[in-house]
């Protein structure tokens, strides 16, 4: 079996895994404060273009997601989100587990629009017994989207905008930032999100390490005592030098972007592929994730030989899947790919 | 001001109030363990024709929907509930507060349908990574719903047996119940609650009480312990007599009904003037809540005497708004709005 | 069985009923904010002698308690109480259930001193790796306290100034406040607490009330959004004006010091009484609290016509319990058991 | 500086690097349902010589605990604990943040004792009103220790019994397990978990991995659906063969305890050092942890070229220590220690 189904199926790049190698037996005091860390905190700082920010790694995008929310909102406070935003459907509550709730506004490819973060806000202080209500005290947005669509610049600034005269702030989800960034259309890259967002992520699970996620946090109210927030959600690992070691890996020479290419490069060719077949595709993505829609006859031939996702029904005979590349994917696995879509 | 714009702007019923002037300087044990509150116990287990339910008396509906619901739910379990129930829309969250999502179905009248249940529930359970999903751990409605409108014993039927083939509680939020069994249509009494939901509340804050609403566990899974609920959530009222005494007076001769019943022929008075003059209504409400659809001028004049809350804009000139009746409503209040609706 | 068991086994001041009989059928606004809450807070305005403070009303204790510090406290933070202190004890984890510990501290009287806050502040800000530790948030003082004793205006200057130099607020639990002040060392009065808390409550359940606590935020700090907490965690009564009725009641003609004066001297005839039959006491109360170490015969025989509280075992023949006088304690009772205390 | 701070200090033994470098590239599912996770938890099966057991890997300590303990519980229950037990003193109220008071009890070793536990579960049914209290739900022994101390196979016994007449369930947190099994007077072994507790885990993190802890679910009642609970936590591993790959290495050939004689081994060698020197013990620890007592010069000048960790002022002129050893420390590193202890 071919594994397209999700962008983190191996191990990490070769290049990480060597420095974790190396660095095995080095002792180092533990929970983030070693050497290793600090010198990735350096690089995303330059990445970022900025040294007023607070960089913090944790192991995984839930909990990226969660601590940094949980500790952006008062306690009558929601986060709105896209409906199909990851915090909203993928995450088995954990928002709502610390309190809680996410405010959905619909949204047809994953985006959302600084229109539709106003009417929620406006609506909310219109009312005269708000304080039955929700009050809604963030945003959330992912870049690219669990749809695998991108934000352009103009349109995070609108955003950003629409937040910061409410006051509230934006926190963008970046577990694929890296595919975001490498899109042909791509107009954000990391200095932005650390001008536009409150906070955001990097993603690095998905992209090159073994896991790890680095949380960015550019404003400074959320900034205080933020290790404790980390500590409290279990999300502080013992030996934290291996976030720091990792990140180092993907910022010290460019690794983040170079392999963030390879997955763009395959899955446009898969998308040519299906293309050249005549068939659609659910959402217009630029990035590591595409979603044809096959033929039910199509989708079970392919599922022979290949994984990839259900994701949605679409008539009586065709069903929209979802195939995923990432920094791992090889042309071999591609090439195998392409010649089974040409021959369908 | 004449006021319409909710069924909680005065005390209580006369003979309640009587009630409690009498017994006010009896010593009575704390915490609703008192002879009053196992008194209307006992009325009550009548009204539902079963003696073994259990019968809590708290002082509010967002108490007994927070506490009930949150004791029902596993952590990772969410309640599915209308768009529009009051839980998720008019609670500030504190569902979400205790660590659970409300897992909304869209509805255009407030009510939802056991095939609504059933999607949702059959959805999650068919996919294959369903644990990153919030597991819909039970069924929230109420009746009447925050529209007015009234379930028919049939629904409430179907929806009862949605729920059980899939072994999730059903709980009926009985905040108006009064106003729903005095309906032209009612089909439903409270035996019929007690027989096909694994938990209720009667409510008596906008029926004649005070304050309290009376919570029925039918479900023995959902017994155990629950006065530990109560006291944690702030809601073990210290002279809890006063719950009981209040229940006592609604049950003991048959108040609730009477006086619900008054909410109910006022509130079709003024249906029918509103339906005379050509106006049409938002909902199809046969209960204390009427909405009609009103042109922009004749909102504005009437607001000038008669307060009443604005519900939703239908177009640029017409405004949906809300009267509430209740059992206090008097019929000279009713006949000077009358008057002047004729005049409009 | 003549109750001695608590100060709630009544219902309301005959003069506080009055003005609740005499309200009934007005119409009001509901939650909270009608013209009866309006001159109750300015009623407890002027009691404090204090313009810029916000004044809300809910209906219990451990209602007060858990909104109060739930939305003074940061998540990683909890707050230090005595470790015989009614949210440590007696509220069933409602502090922890929103997420906070209590960081309880030895005390032997029920008091805690200026020395161990700064003991406890200290030695955390003292560790290096302080943020794997709960952070002293805020600190939570009773007076007076579960024990019957009080604070002098000087232990709690002291008390204040160990908060304010550490940066965390205080906040004093008087649900039984009345009783405090009226005890005959008393030092503190309503200015006080008004002048060295950042936030009280001022008790009504337990001195004439048929119920209500009305908190009393001095710190802009805490003001913002208050109402919300109160909606979200189920407190906002929908028939505010009852709370407003009851305190305009305590505090427009003074009736509040003058029913609790009437709680004070019954518990100094009994604890007159007890006394000069040669026994102990468990702890040096002043107020409407008596703790009474007797022998278990002696207990055994005046519990056949008392009720009083069980408080704990002292040696193989010795028991301490508790007397609880009220405002509604009338000299019949008291003089009743008087008679039987002297014919021991 | 050669650091006897902690057990985490280095990376992954070198045999299970090995392993996660030899599959890295091989693609699995994620989340672990991967052949490797299914493979160590056969491992695991065969070490507690049961079938009938779940086995779930997660991240971090903090996440063990916190995951399996707020499953177990009821909202209204908390988890008695050593005083000075992990999750009571060092998890930033973990615990309490989702919801749940941990009950301490006193311990000067830190272990606890089976009449312990019977005290506080017996007195909180003895009261009457106890639902105003927090219910004991369930129990929490670390082995070995935070203090370095182990139970006997005669003291767990006697807790499970405790625990089972009861009917709540007993956790072991087995953080530094391997350690305890491996001390010179252990009578516990992994069999005598799975028989006597409900579920524990078994340290990763601390013996040999990278990172990772096994939970071992025993208790029928606690199964059900608790990949919800771990994936709702922010505890599931994307890339869960990771966890799966490490406890293969650890169990496949015995390697766990193998390593985890070592750290006995160096800690034995430094006991004795420094007991030759005629220093005390804090505590009687027989594991990989030692708190010798040293006087303040002596301190100091070691502190100049060894990390370890400060424990407790004991007098002006003594302070108690912490020296800790693991898997990965050297005969170079110890022989070096030893020889400057006997230069004192």
């Amino acid at each position: 079996m071919i594994r397209f189904e999700c962008d983190y199926a191996e191990g990490a790049h070769p290049s990480i895994l060597e420095k974790m190698i190396s660095t095995n037996m080095e002792q180092t005091a533990g929970y983030g404060i070693d050497p290793h860390c600090e010198k990735a905190r350096e690089l995303i700082k330059k990445e970022c273009g900025k040294d007023d920010i607070d960089v913090h790694f944790v192991v995984g995008g839930t909990q990226a997601n969660t601590i940094m929310i949980a500790s952006m909102l008062k306690s009558y406070q929601g986060i709105i989100s896209a409906d199909s935003g990851h915090i909203a459907v993928h995450e088995t509550s954990a928002i709502e587990a610390t309190g809680h709730k996410v405010i959905t506004v619909p949204s047809a490819d994953g985006k959302i629009t600084a229109s539709q973060i106003a009417q929620v806000y406006d609506y909310h202080y219109a009312q005269s017994n708000r304080e039955h209500l929700t009050q809604p005290g963030a945003v959330y947005i992912s870049h690219p989207t669990e749809n695998g669509t991108t934000y352009t610049k103009e349109e995070l600034i609108e955003i950003s905008n629409a937040c910061k005269q409410r006051n509230i702030p934006l926190f963008l989800d970046g577990a694929r930032l890296g595919y975001g960034m490498a899109a042909p259309d791509s107009t954000i890259d990391i200095k932005d999100l650390a001008q536009y967002c409150d906070a955001f992520y990097i993603g690095g699970t998905k992209v090159g390490a073994l896991f790890g996620e680095a949380l960015v946090i550019v404003n400074d109210n959320f900034k205080t005592d933020f290790r404790y927030h980390i500590k409290q959600r279990g999300a502080m690992l013992a030996k934290g030098r291996l976030l720091g070691i990792q990140f180092e890996g993907l910022f010290e020479d460019g690794l983040y972007y170079k392999i963030s290419k390879n997955a763009i490069d395959k899955a446009m060719q898969i998308k040519q592929a299906f293309k050249e077949k005549g068939y659609n595709f659910l959402y217009e993505s630029t990035t590591n994730q595409q979603f044809p829609i096959l033929p039910n006859d199509v989708m079970k031939k392919l599922g022979e030989k290949y994984s990839f996702t259900y994701w949605a029904d679409i008539d009586e005979n065709h069903t929209a899947v979802r195939f995923c590349t990432s920094w791992a994917t090889s042309q071999e696995n591609v090439d195998c790919l392409l010649e089974d879509i040409k021959n369908i």
